[in-house]
């Protein structure tokens, strides 16, 4: 083999590990094939994503806690929801939630059909009674009608599981692509600085992508409904352990009580991590060098320099993608009267 | 005279009558000489009015209260502020407000700017503990700099004058021309049922145009800072007083404990009014077609007959106008921190 031969080689070798292991995010989700998207329905799920008629108070959306218009989250360590209570929970984004095999930190959602069930009649988030009442304020707004009929059709097409639909295939629409990072794998050498592509290989080589995979860095593309779980701690008994609090909320096993749960939680993405703090499930941790720190020591037993945290903090903000832009919905009105009494 | 020149001097009369009486929205509204409108400004405006990082929980933003997706008020008897604490008024309309010559149902405020510097502080609305403290969550966040640069091009732009200008710079492209009743008023004789049109006269008639006048049907145009006031309820006990608890806020007095200013309120626009139930400043009237009996009854001590209120609210029905699009604001981001701690 000459040198020309073997720089080829060596060249393609090289480009392939890449290929595989850094994949740039796609423009489009996985589509759920009992919910096809259609304009209509998109257009049904933003409106009702907005609505903030659908908790008891009239004050709290969906966006609330997942402002679109920021980073899909709230900026708050845990959600506050109607009559300003407070949540057990860090708001996950929404932005390329539709990546995601299951929802919820603790994956008790299979779809985000599932997911979207739960907030408005939780009572210290939306705190509707039940999905009837929630549906019956819906039609009691006449412009809805129309909407729900527009998107799916039926004969009595204003039900929950319609507006749940609705709602997730909106969000199947909130991807971010184009990061640095995307631009980067697609070939473009130049979009990650040198300090970025430093903390790129810090990132592999220290093993976060055993974890953090795929094009969502939240592991592997895996069927709806499958989960790709970890156990956080890791390693357990670190100084952050007591410090942030991490294991007085046991994760999955408070949904499934099962043992082998204990502690055990969906892989967030690491998209727009940068733009998502405070961090983590409780979101105890303020700052994302210190949650570098914290998933380095808990996650992989180690203790990283100050460089090697400042260049994976670096890599981490080339994950921040492109914001598509959004109309605002107009909110059908109710001509004469209100929805809201308390 | 002849019968063709009588007809003709009748019907300039008549039209000139109306040309007076009926109004349609102007497009663009009173600008004030000290802050001009400017697209960076609106921009910089419209990010503020929709960034919850404005009040001390994160969870509550201009836009909270004053929905510009819904009809610019938040649907509620009152208002709920951080931690789920309730106002003592409902929530006026943001969209045609720059055409009130004062703010606030008591009219405390001269302008727009001014209102704007109210509720952020407010610890039962926005709750930050002072504007210097809101500025310094602000400069924290470094995409706001370059907005304020680019909105007001200084070499220290980052202060609350600057924040409320661009404010009230957004909230002046919040009109809502081409109703029903503009475009009948523009000569669109079709634009309005018969029903609309009995109304209308009924309107006239009875005298509600007597405060209800103008383009905005909130008061004659007057130089900013003036107000057009009016005592509610000018025929005290009535049935409606006691049932809706209508003085138990004096209104004006409240604010400038002026004894004449007792029950005194600004005259509130009532475009799009069929869209902002509830009704009045304690938000006590649940439907329009109430609010025109307590207002026939306590303004001009009139029994009005189903069929008056009925028309009337065709009428009302016939002033909620066109909300022009808008695109969703990016709100800035900060990389790897968060500015809400509680």
């Amino acid at each position: 083999m000459n040198l020309y031969k073997a720089v080829l080689v060596l060249s393609i070798a090289s480009s392939s590990v890449y290929a595989g292991q850094w994949q740039a995010l796609p423009d489009t989700p996985p589509i759920p094939a009992d919910n096809p998207q259609t304009l209509e329905k998109v257009e049904l799920g933003k409106i009702l994503f907005f609505d903030p008629r659908l908790s008891s108070t009239g004050t709290v959306s969906c966006n609330s806690c997942h402002n679109v218009m920021e980073a899909g989250d709230d900026s708050r360590p845990v959600s506050m929801g109607v009559k300003g209570q407070k949540g057990g929970r860090s708001a996950p984004t929404v932005w390329n939630s539709a990546f995601l095999s299951v929802q919820f930190w603790d994956g008790r959602a299979p779809t985000l059909e599932a997911q979207a069930k739960g907030p408005v009649t939780n009572p210290i988030e939306m705190g509707m009674k039940d999905w009837d009442t929630t549906m019956a304020r819906l039609k009691s707004i006449p412009g809805y009608a129309p909407l729900f009929k527009a998107a799916f059709g039926e004969d009595n097409p204003m039900t929950a599981d319609n507006a749940v639909k609705a709602i997730a295939a909106y969000e199947r629409t909130l991807i971010t692509s184009n990061s640095p990072f995307d631009r980067y794998v697609k070939g473009e050498k130049t979009a990650l600085s040198s300090q970025q592509i430093k903390g790129m290989n810090a990132f592999a080589n220290l093993g976060c992508t055993a974890c953090h995979s795929g094009a969502n860095f939240s592991g592997p593309t895996m069927p709806m409904g499958t989960g790709w779980f970890m156990k956080f701690p890791t390693y357990a008994g670190s100084q952050y352990e007591s410090k942030y609090r991490l294991t007085e909320d046991q994760g999955r096993y408070e949904a499934t009580k099962n043992p082998a749960d204990k502690h055990m939680w969906r892989v967030p993405t690491l998209r727009n991590v940068a733009l998502t703090a405070p961090y983590f499930h409780n979101g105890a941790v303020k700052t994302l060098d210190e949650a570098v720190r914290v998933m380095a020591k808990t996650q992989l037993n180690k203790d990283l320099s100050d460089e090697e945290v400042q260049n994976i903090v670096a890599f981490l903000n080339a994950l921040t993608g492109n914001f598509p832009a959004q109309l605002m919905p107009r909110l059908p009105g109710i001509s004469g009267k209100s929805v809201i009494s308390e």
